[in-house]
């Protein structure tokens, strides 16, 4: 892949900005985009997944008193929200802070996010009828996001923005179960038991996600992540047959645009396949070791993790050397993204991620 | 392996029933002992984790009025309630009804089972102290272990029992942790933090468990379960590092007693790990498909499970193409005991499992 070109990412036609945003230039350079195109620099590029979140005092202060849907939908607080953590921890890569259901609530679906909870859905989506009301994304739907956008990847200068969005199957699952599940049953047994409806509701869904992707993209930033959160629910069999290509349809549109990565939980099975759903990075949990995903996924591959974040509350020494051990089995993929396993814990002590990009960045 | 032989299997010394309980010999040949030792009958002995519970509704009805622990320390209840799927579904193995806890409670640890939560513990264990106030289990601690285990193989005659007994790990997740968690967070760092206070408290919650599965089997059980149902929580390599000898622990000196079945769920990293703590037959959960995990056990593999429990909710066709699959799959081994990938949900139908068992019956 070579550097990024914008143009043509919107999925409703092309894009607006002719040849690509003010801070794709500088960010096109950056580590982040280096080692996701198979050019590592001295040392991997680190990033936290929710490294905007809860973690950090500045963010519960800046988010007291307006609600998570509220947040994401006010271009202010998304862009110092996103910018905190570079802020404070110097991390190479900002990742857009959003929700998965941010995309949905902007066409129109029910969707409240309650705090310990999760998304919760005012009407479960379990039949032909409902499908048929979600309807597509339009950039005009998220004036926020190009506002948002906008004003990171200037902000940000040389360090890139990932743009986020939730994937079909992830999205899937709240819209059916009407919030989170343990089991996926209803979203398993609709699957199997009317797959003509589940595929229509995935294209949907798929459709509002990469316009999502793509209006992000249009705006300015420098790579994306699908975030398959669930997908390490289903078998490979199931995956192949009812995920992958609406995966496919939200990132094979936008190759050529911008570095696609795409990540779920428990997905030591799916690694190959998810790579084949058109990523050029695939995020690895800290289940399977990095030299390990780099077997599995074969020549060229590209990886992105994937310190246990479980261990983010042990002592220092447990930590680096823990680190250490990620960077060294990260060297036997063709490019390394360092970031965690899964999100930062919301009780995470702040200086230990600061600790650890100072660490990453002395291992060159 | 041959015949099981019931005497010395307590750890505590040897067993004092000289020759094996009376139903040992019918079930020594029942199709469950026998997929499990590598002899295969006409079709896959079929039982279902969790068959004794809440989805049957004369389940129910017994518990009403009593508390979890409680059922589990009453001869008469755990008696009844683990010959009730016996008698409904017509399964080729009853599951002793027990909890994981019960062995803990037992030598004085203050737990409780809260309803909708999971066993919640009053003092969790983080310290050398903490650890060394647990003290070994003797089988007086549990004459109704062994009265219950008695009466139910006299009356389950040729169906065998199947004896039960959480895993070091999953005991500690929940005695460090204080409860149940999703990301074994206190767990993951104390092990880290301080192995040998770590290990300290493996041993002792290995040899609580060991003894309460040699318990049953000296009463008469014809195979055991430990459950790891935390494992998949954990790499290969802290697995291998700080689980693996304690579960050998547990498992090993019970070789040549009765078939050791040994399960977690996400486990499909450690499936070979599991089998080398000393598992004749490894359980194996709806991610990785049957013949996959025959492939990474290699020859000899002999393995139980593993129909998504999430699918029982779908029409019948999907249940029984599912079914039919699991079943040739399982051909790649060499003995197959049918079960789900895990436990049956409590809103299952409890027709359906009577289903499935007919239908494994009818695949001669």
């Amino acid at each position: 892949m070579t550097t990024p070109a914008t143009h043509g990412a919107t999925a409703a036609g092309p894009a607006d900005s002719p040849t690509g945003g003010p801070a794709r230039g500088p960010a096109g350079a950056s580590l982040l985009v280096r080692a996701a195109t198979g050019r590592p620099g001295p040392y991997p590029p680190v990033w936290f997944m929710r490294q905007a979140g809860r973690s950090l005092p500045e963010y519960r202060a800046l988010r007291e008193g307006s609600s998570m849907l509220d947040a994401c939908r006010t271009p202010d607080l998304i862009t110092e929200i996103t910018l905190q953590p570079v802020r404070r921890h110097g991390v190479d890569a900002a990742i857009f802070f959003s929700d998965i259901v941010v995309p949905l609530v902007a066409t129109g679906v029910g969707v409240d996010i309650v705090p310990g909870v999760g998304p919760v859905v005012d009407e479960p989506i379990r039949d032909r009828a409902a499908v048929e009301r979600l309807r597509p994304l339009t950039p005009d739907d998220v004036p926020y996001i190009t506002e948002a956008v906008r004003t990171l990847t200037r902000e940000l200068g040389s360090t890139p923005l990932i743009g986020f969005a939730g994937a079909p199957f992830t999205l899937a699952s709240y819209l059916v179960e009407g919030g989170p599940s343990r089991d996926h049953a209803r979203t398993k047994a609709l699957m199997h038991d009317d797959p003509s409806l589940w595929h229509a509701l995935l294209e949907r869904i798929g459709g509002i996600a990469r316009t999502y992707l793509a209006v992000q993209i249009d705006a300015g930033a420098s790579a994306v992540q699908l975030f398959d959160s669930w997908a390490g629910a289903l078998s490979l069999a199931d995956y192949t047959e009812f995920v992958l290509p609406h995966s496919r349809a939200v990132l094979e549109p936008l190759a050529g645009s911008v570095p696609r990565i795409h990540f779920g939980v428990g997905t030591g099975e799916l690694l190959v396949a998810m790579r084949g759903a058109g990523a050029d990075v695939v995020g690895v949990d800290w289940r399977v070791s990095l030299d390990e995903a780099a077997r599995r996924l074969g020549p060229g591959a590209i990886v992105q993790g994937n310190l246990d974040p479980a261990l983010l509350s042990a002592s220092w020494p447990v930590v680096e050397r823990a680190v250490r051990r990620v960077v060294a089995q990260g060297r036997a993929a063709d490019g390394h993204i360092f970031n965690l396993g899964h999100g930062v814990p919301p009780d995470t002590d702040p200086e230990v991620l600061t600790r650890i990009v100072e660490l990453v960045h002395s291992l060159a």
